[in-house]
């Protein structure tokens, strides 16, 4: 049992993890070894106090030496869903499973919107994990949405397994090949369908299919978390980065605006003493 | 008239001056020069993300620095009142006066808690400020608490007005003289008197005086702002960092814990953005 998974490898997630560091807790850091893929993709960055000017990659260099030089190390893992078990939290990754007394999200905000009929048809014929449920498309047909290259890999592994696949990339310089491999450059307009996803509206066409996969580097809070309660389309959080449930927090872009390193960090920063005063109350 | 005055020069002081001036907003910073000296006493800071492991003298220059690169200069001043006019606010500072649409207030925490009375008799016998009520006592006898050492020259400007002084200085190395000063080396634990404020109490000794002036690196923000909402000693904030009164927002320590530069980074920012919202409104 952990004290902690921090999920989300973003501002918010690495200020949480030194902060639980620094206070001796043990903990999981969950996400992208490498980093948020958006923090090294700002151009310029002038307030962030301390490193002026500096662009994302030199602030993502920063933060990496800085995890390393305490010591931090993040398990490459995409978290699929967690719930609360009452008293404690199950964090599934794939086939992967963690137990947590608290947990920290922090995944940023996903600027591709859920498509209509995406969180009504999710568990039924749509699915935002390829290690999961690719198995269950073996031989059929899928359409396959992603949204960044860091995901092309788990696309890939997709076409080795079904018989079809019609791939959505909205991203620049996909390059996802095969003979059962057909690509549309568009994104979905709808899933639609009875009592499962049976078919993806695009804006020329419309495809039936047995599956939906959607590939996506962050999943919306309410999708991955049962329960948790959302405003505006964010996490609904108090000054504490608490949330409605009983020892989840949140922090950075995923609890709101202004989207901002500065912000993120200082939420990061709020959730891990909240997680420290969560426990110490708890004992 | 000014979009915002930012009030004091720590963490949450520089973060909002720093995306003030990104945002193209015409501000007046006010606080130390050099810093808040709380800045530079931290011995050694580990979860300021992306300067790891670095001291306060060096995180203190690494925003100066940063505040060079973006071009802010601080005005130094001692704010010593701000009165909500009704659509904008009026900022003292001793004899200059300014005028602004918004107001960040970043002073920080007092380690000192005001002494019993001192609240009860401020501008009955209690001062805050040398220059702007040093002349009132003239040839009188006064008592000067003072916090800092760096406060030492305005007790000595004091000493220079007043007949007789009590010096109570509540940090190591004091070095005010004079054949009209004595100094007391413990802290007031009351101040006392009937319609005015009439003598302080120390352990050892009650000492009559015509006058208490405490000097204070960071004053009190109730006492500093009236009408402005206080929650167990903190200005109340909200997660946009406005407090109750409109056009006033607050960050950093001064809004409560955890005391961190993180967190006041964040809430520097996140009131910058909220002013600037704020002005948009107005427009």
């Amino acid at each position: 049992m952990y004290d902690c998974i921090i999920i989300g490898t973003g501002a918010a997630g690495v200020s949480a993890a030194l902060t639980l560091k620094a206070r001796g807790k043990n903990f999981l850091h969950l996400g992208n070894p490498a980093l948020s893929a958006k923090i090294g993709a700002a151009e310029k960055i002038n307030n962030y106090p301390g490193l002026p000017a500096i662009d994302g990659e030199g602030l993502k260099k920063a933060f990496l030496n800085h995890l390393e030089e305490a010591g931090i190390q993040i398990t490459p893992a995409q978290v699929t869903g967690v719930y609360d078990m009452g008293g404690y939290f199950g964090v599934l990754c794939g086939q992967e499973s963690y137990q947590t007394t608290t947990v920290i999200l922090a995944t940023g905000v996903e600027a591709v919107r859920p498509a209509p009929g995406e969180l009504e048809f999710l568990g039924r014929g749509v699915s935002y994990c390829a290690t999961c449920d690719g198995m269950l498309y073996k031989g059929k047909k899928i359409v396959v949405v992603c949204t960044s290259k860091s995901m092309e890999e788990e696309a890939e592994y997709l076409s080795s397994l079904a018989a079809e696949v019609v791939y959505a990339p909205l991203y620049k310089g996909a390059e996802l090949k095969g003979e059962n491999v057909r690509c549309i450059n568009d994104m979905p307009r709808a899933i639609e369908g009875d009592k499962r996803a049976e078919r993806v509206v695009f804006k020329n066409e419309t495809v039936p299919c047995d599956g939906v996969f959607m590939l996506k580097s962050a999943i919306a809070p309410s999708a991955l978390v049962p329960g948790l309660k959302s405003e505006d389309g964010h996490v609904a959080t108090d000054r504490q980065c608490r949330t409605n449930l009983a020892g989840f927090f949140a922090a950075g872009d995923c609890t709101g605006r202004p989207y901002q390193y500065a912000k993120a960090v200082g939420e990061g920063n709020v959730a891990a003493h909240s997680v420290c005063d969560f426990l110490a109350e708890k004992k």
